[in-house]
C-alpha cells in the first residue's frame, strides 16, 4: 500500500486537528498507516503548534518519536523537560508518565510509532498544566 | 534514550555505506534504533546514492518505509516497478519478493520499520540486474 503526498515543503499533511481531549492547544494527527497484523503499532505525523502538547501519559509498550521539524519538549514526571529537536530519535520506555510537545515559542513535528499491547497503546492522564509547562520552557 | 542530530538540513545523517554485498550501488545506513523489549523492529534510515539499490528480498513480517528525500523506485517481482517519493509510506507486505533504491538519476532517503519474525527481519536473494533496473526506469 502506498500513501501519495504531493506537499513539496513539509514531510507530511498536517491532518486532523486533535480534539480528544488529550490534548493543550493546536495538535493535528495526520495517520500514516493503522495497526494491522504485521505492524503492531500505529504510525502517524503529529504537528504540534507553538504552545501546543500532550497531557501528561503512559504507553503500555513503550513508544518511539522521530522528530522531523521543530523544537519541542519531552519531559518524564520527576525529571527536567529536555529539548527535542529535527532528527532526534526518542525511545520511550514503558509505563513512565510523560509529556511532548511544542516549546512556547517553536512549533514541533514528530513522526509516532505506538505499540500496542493487546488493544491498548496509550493511557491518558491529567493536562500539563501552564505552570508545569512555563517551567518546562524556561 | 534520545539520539541527537545537529544536521541542519538533512533529516539524519547518512550513516556508514553498506558492504554486506545485498546491495548494488552507493547506499549507506544510519542506525536509528536496534529491536529492543518494546520496539519488534529495527528502525534505520537509509540512503540510495543515484542507480543504488537492494537485492531482491522478502521480510518474513513486513516492512514500513517512510520516503524522507529525493525520488526512488519499489518494485514487487512480477509487477511494474512504481515510483516513490517524499513523504510516501510504503507498507510491504510478508514474503513478497520485492526490491527497493534510487533512481538512474535521483538520490532516494527513506526510514525503513523493519519488523522482526524471530530473529530474522529479512531473505536476502539476487541483485536486481541491469536489465531489470533499466527497465524499472524507463
Amino acid at each position: 500500500m502506498t500513501t501519495q503526498n504531493n506537499n513539496t515543503t513539509a514531510l507530511f499533511p498536517k491532518g486532523e486537528k486533535l480534539t480528544n481531549g488529550y490534548f493543550t492547544g493546536d495538535a493535528f494527527l495526520q495517520v500514516l498507516l493503522p495497526k494491522d497484523k504485521n505492524n503492531d503499532f500505529i504510525l502517524g505525523s503529529v504537528t504540534f503548534e507553538p504552545g501546543a502538547r500532550t497531557n501528561w501519559h503512559t504507553h503500555p509498550k513503550g513508544q518511539v518519536l522521530i522528530v522531523t521539524e521543530g523544537e519541542g519538549l519531552y519531559q518524564e514526571k520527576g525529571k527536567p523537560a529536555q529539548t527535542i529537536k529535527k532528527g532526534d530519535v526518542i525511545n520511550i520506555p514503558e509505563n513512565i508518565e510523560h509529556w511532548h510537545g511544542a516549546k512556547a515559542g517553536s512549533k514541533m513535528v514528530h513522526i509516532a510509532i505506538t505499540n500496542y499491547e493487546g488493544e491498548t497503546n496509550a493511557v491518558w492522564l491529567n493536562p500539563v498544566t501552564e505552570e508545569e509547562y512555563n517551567e518546562a520552557n524556561k
